[in-house]
């Protein structure tokens, strides 16, 4: 946790980011037994907080006991600059899928689209880690890793057809459209800041249809190279290779 | 496993490369229980295989059951290439280490230092993953998912100052020497294919020391931006980013 990320409701006095009052935050959650355990903090410390979807700054401690911790807060900067990428993921396995919401949260995707696939297990979308607690509890985790704000926004597509003819197209509009398939034929991944879609497969890849479905649409495929790499790897390599 | 590597020991006469006969492999471990049950296969069936440290080739089943498979094995392809890095990486914690390891290995690193730092925690060094086999095991899974058969060497470095100060220097000797460091003031990483000498701190960086100490030899500090990004993710990242 290198940013403690504070919610309107974490503030003692109702949250006005215009006020001129002094912002006083509560905490009482795994952030106190964070500030208490791994910071080792004390009265009159400095951490660095950040408002969720807002400002970054600092929080200095004015009370701290087992029950809370106050902290006084300023508000002062932006958060790091988001990746231009929305990206499109045959939903993986429920322990990759922590890791990598994670991951894609800290590296500053901002939308997740979580696709069905022909080889994605239908027990999968079972999974209490899809409920949007349990993601926004991953997403926080990856922002307070990396230092950032702003809350990605996750999307749940548990049907491949309707979703990537009716909606895919319209939520691409104007991005380059990228899928990530291993395939010698397939261009390498080039270096752009233009605004990108980047569809991943599951583990095994996309089945020829989908592949297929894609690039009807306008999709490029890209690789990786002879190496397969597992998703939650191939997703920092993929984000740094394109942007 | 998107390739069963094969070891000397599992061949049923002792393995010559050069033999004009038919060679022939007899696997009873976690392998047989992945034939049997991720790739479903039957007699007749082809998998493709690599010989540890050798070449790639596809091996055809003679005979199945629950005790032992047989393959017939046909070796003909090189491995993927290597990267040209040795990755010197201050030890992360055990749990981390394993997917470090693979994720390692699936790229392509071929030279691990595990070093000791002052953030290092002292615990993290008793561990049994860091027992031959158990990096071996962990190496294994990752050249399995990445279809290479050349095996990682790992060094353990358990003193900081004497290994930076006697061996290092030989160790990354007309190496492009980069350490990668949060700070802003660092240069961001470039695309080449020169052979180089990557550090990586642990949770929470190098102390300043560790950092002079490098420079000190020649080291050039690197940062990948305003993210902090945990290990697991920022190797892949930092891997894409320099070759």
């Amino acid at each position: 946790m290198n940013l403690i990320l504070l919610f309107c409701e974490d503030f003692i006095a109702p949250f006005n980011e215009d006020s001129t009052q002094p912002l006083q935050a509560r905490l009482t959650d795994r952030r106190l037994n964070h500030i208490q355990t791994v910071n080792n903090a004390c009265i009159g410390d400095e951490l660095r907080v950040g408002l969720v979807n807002g400002k970054i700054g600092k929080g200095i401690i004015t009370s701290l006991d087992n029950n809370a911790c106050i902290l006084d807060i300023t508000l002062v900067s932006s958060p790091p600059p988001a990746l231009p990428i929305t990206l499109l993921l045959a939903l993986p396995r429920p322990k990759m899928l922590k890791r990598i919401l994670q991951t894609s949260a800290a590296m500053g995707v901002k939308k997740i689209v979580l696709l069905n696939s022909y080889r994605v297990e239908k027990s999968f979308w079972q999974s209490p880690l899809l409920k949007a607690e349990a993601i926004n509890e991953q997403l926080v985790l990856g922002l307070e890793q990396a230092k950032d704000t702003v809350l990605p926004e996750v999307i749940l597509a548990k049907r491949f057809k309707p979703f990537i003819e009716d909606d895919l197209p319209t939520l691409a509009l104007n991005t380059r459209k990228l899928v990530a398939h291993p395939n010698a034929t397939f261009q390498s991944p080039m270096i752009s800041n233009e605004h990108t879609t980047l569809a991943v497969g599951p583990e095994g890849g996309f089945i020829d249809y989908e592949i297929q479905k894609l690039l009807e649409i306008g999709f490029d495929g890209i690789s990786l190279g002879p190496r397969i790499l597992r998703v939650e790897s191939a997703i920092p390599v993929l984000l740094a290779s394109l942007f």
